[in-house]
């Protein structure tokens, strides 16, 4: 059997260990969605976590919102989606599989250093590489699921589930602007669901039909916007980096100017080095500068004055939007990634050269801060390895396990980026104090019982 | 005008300050769903953190769980909702509105103290009192949102909008056991979007076709489920108390044995005291015995073993399952509804009486933690109070508002619930302290500002 590529043994672990299971699992499961299980909803939740602290909370120019997925239809209409939010489609004739077509020509371009000649005629067959390609015509397929409210399901209950979160921003800008005392420079940051009707869901969480988004929509006077965008790039950047993000691999993708999106004015994207077979590097976000696109057509549809007065200045204006854009489940697909080690550990005692899997995830990241082992399963040390236990998940998200060798506790903790596990042993019964082992190092040190809070505390702050 | 009830006041409140918009706004809004402003979205937040952190980061015996919106249709059909999950619809031919018709009974029976004899016959229109109502026949309409994945609009492409995030849980029940080390009695928790189809939205955020949970499926031996269901009733009971609410404002609602939904054995409702026009109480959250009907349906239609095999006592068995099903933004509207007070304030020097509105949230859940308020905008004290906020920004959310005067700015804070506000006044500039106000005592109390941190830290702790 050929050996696993790094990602794909991260997608093995993320669904062995219970980050990620296939959504459905007993019915054969789904390429659309995952679910994530209970490590990976706490990863999940610690990075929105860390990214409302960031951008929303932790900023005096920002506030949060949560608007609904299905809106009134009248706003994908005014945005633009009904019309052309769409995906070129193509089917091959020899198996009758669906394929995006810009996806086939990327490819073909990344191979052969220039796109093809006769257009999809010349693009081979992917699951048959050897033979001429047969497609039929390419049609616009579009990426907005339906769903139906009320009595019948006729045009009239026609909704749609929203393909991205920050339509719900435009059309609240007006009463944000009204209710929070807020006035330009200023944003709104909100987290949630999206869904869009991908022809080719594929990549394990990295492409799926339902999927999570962390979006701003920063609103600037005119003028100001090339600035704010590259303010903007920086702290996207900044953000990964401080949370462990290995800086080789990520990287900034410009999207030439005839490839813009139909409202943007630049779009800068951070590619991380996934690994992918075929092209290595996938989009994690994008910083797009959306001008006054948005805030005008709902304007113009609506008949609602979405403009600013700038009182200071006598001035009306449009504001122009900078938008950072981040796919939640895409960046925690990334961070599993990039915190994924093989480890050979050095010769032990009997010269025996043993190996272990470590996520180096960031204290503030990982789904279990602290993992309580009693050295045996023992009248004496479980109930004193529980009381611990029970004491510190008040505080953090707490494992205790009792079950297997000490050792091969220390690797399950590592498999899964458990900062810190606290071992309760005999001696603990004498000296009041337990073992702290730390993942990264695997030194060891003795922590009194009645310090052991605060020594975890100072290790864990901000998490 | 008639005079606001006390939940009109409320509502009036939530739109007006930023708490609750109706979703798409500028464009008519809708019934079906409502949006989360800045203040909303962070009361949201909080409650769920609470939440997670009280019943599953919090417990030994608990595991979190993030399942997809669009589950495998093959899950809708095993659990019953493709069948008989559905509402009994009825229309006025006189006005053409639909109800639902147990609604019209409940409503006639709270009125009469008995049903109607000849049926709908003998139901009034409701916006026609006087007019005997003429009713359409009661069809059964589906709760179900449908949707279609990939590229045709057929039935191949079927899906359903899930309206409750528990068969999620139930579906990776296995996976759980398998990658969590767990075993009965334990729980799985989930937080999350849920659609149903209702026929008449309405109660502001009460019933809405979209809508969030926080549910819990806690899996027993059987013959224990009884207790079980018990100890949750009383958890959640404490939950709410623990969190402010007032007890007389909340009941115990035990539903009749012959109108209990087809997968249950006993469910028991907390109602809170919205007071609606027509029925005061309306349902909070209910704790359900769902016996072992969810885990076998699942296990017949997908042909997986999901029973359990105890070790211990060399036993296989089928779990049940205790359900506590909150609804999120129920209990939001709650904890509103709740800590809403309009005050008359003792006697000023001048003799006046004045009022105020204050919501009285328990810090927890308070959106915004610390209001920073230099007495006067002004060169010397805004840098410094903008300073003491960045400060403050780290770790709570915080306003900054140096706009009007500060009387004003207090009301504007009691009125969103802010526990404290800090004001830096000039004698800030000498003695290096600041005013704390307290949002319930209106009590003022002067803290160095090297100390504010920690006084603060104190109070609001758990925040």
């Amino acid at each position: 059997m050929a050996e696993q590529s790094h990602l794909e043994s991260v997608i093995t672990l993320a669904q062995h260990r219970g980050f990620v299971f296939p959504s459905g699992d007993i019915y054969g499961g789904t390429r659309s969605a995952w679910d994530y299980g209970p490590l990976g909803v706490e990863l999940k939740e610690n990075i929105k976590r860390q990214w409302w602290n960031a951008f929303v909370r932790g900023r005096g120019d920002m506030v949060g919102l949560d608007s609904a997925v299905i809106l009134p239809t009248p706003v994908w209409e005014a945005s633009g989606h009904v019309k052309v939010f769409s995906d070129p489609l193509t089917e091959s004739l020899i198996t009758h599989k669906r394929y995006r077509a810009d996806h086939l020509f990327e490819a073909y371009e990344a191979e052969h250093g220039h796109p093809p000649e006769n257009g999809l005629a010349d693009i081979p067959d992917p699951e048959h590489p050897s033979k001429i390609g047969q497609w039929t015509e390419i049609r616009q397929m579009s990426g907005l699921l339906k769903t139906f409210l009320g009595v019948v399901d006729d045009e009239s209950g026609l909704h749609y589930l929203r393909p991205e979160t920050a339509q719900g921003i435009f059309t609240n800008f007006a009463n944000v602007l009204q209710t929070a005392r807020k006035k330009p420079p200023f944003g709104i940051g909100q987290i949630g669901k999206a869904f869009r009707n991908e022809i080719t869901p594929g990549n394990f969480i990295f492409r799926t039909r339902e999927f999570e988004q962390m979006e701003i929509e920063f609103f600037v006077e005119p003028g100001t916007d090339d600035e704010w965008q590259q303010t903007w790039m920086d702290l996207c950047w900044a953000w990964f980096i401080d949370l462990g993000m290995t800086p080789d691999n990520i990287r900034w993708f410009e999207h030439p100017q005839e490839k813009l999106a139909h409202y943007s004015k630049r779009t800068v994207d951070i590619e991380y080095k996934f690994g992918f077979a075929g092209s290595e590097w996938g989009e994690l976000m994008g910083v797009a500068n959306r001008t006054d696109y948005d805030l005008k057509v709902h304007a113009e549809q609506s008949g609602k004055d979405l403009s600013y007065f700038d009182q200071a200045k006598n001035e009306r204006y449009m504001p122009f939007v900078i938008e950072p854009s981040f796919g939640l489940t895409r960046a925690l697909m990334a961070f599993l990634v990039d915190a994924y080690e093989e480890q050979e550990l050095p010769p032990n005692a009997k010269g025996k050269i043993e190996k272990r899997t470590v996520l180096h995830l960031d204290p503030r990241l990982a789904p279990v801060k602290v993992a309580v082992l009693p050295l045996s399963r023992n009248e004496a040390l479980s109930p004193l390895a529980r009381q611990i236990g029970d004491e510190l998940r008040g505080s953090w998200n707490i494992d205790f396990d009792d079950s297997g060798a000490i050792g091969r506790r220390y690797r399950r903790q590592d498999e899964i980026g458990t900062p810190f596990c606290v071992t309760v042993d005999f001696d603990s019964l004498e000296d009041n104090a337990v073992t702290v082992r730390d993942r990264d190092s695997m030194q060891q040190e003795r922590v009194a019982i009645d310090e052991l809070y605060a020594y975890l505390a100072t290790r864990l702050k901000g998490a």
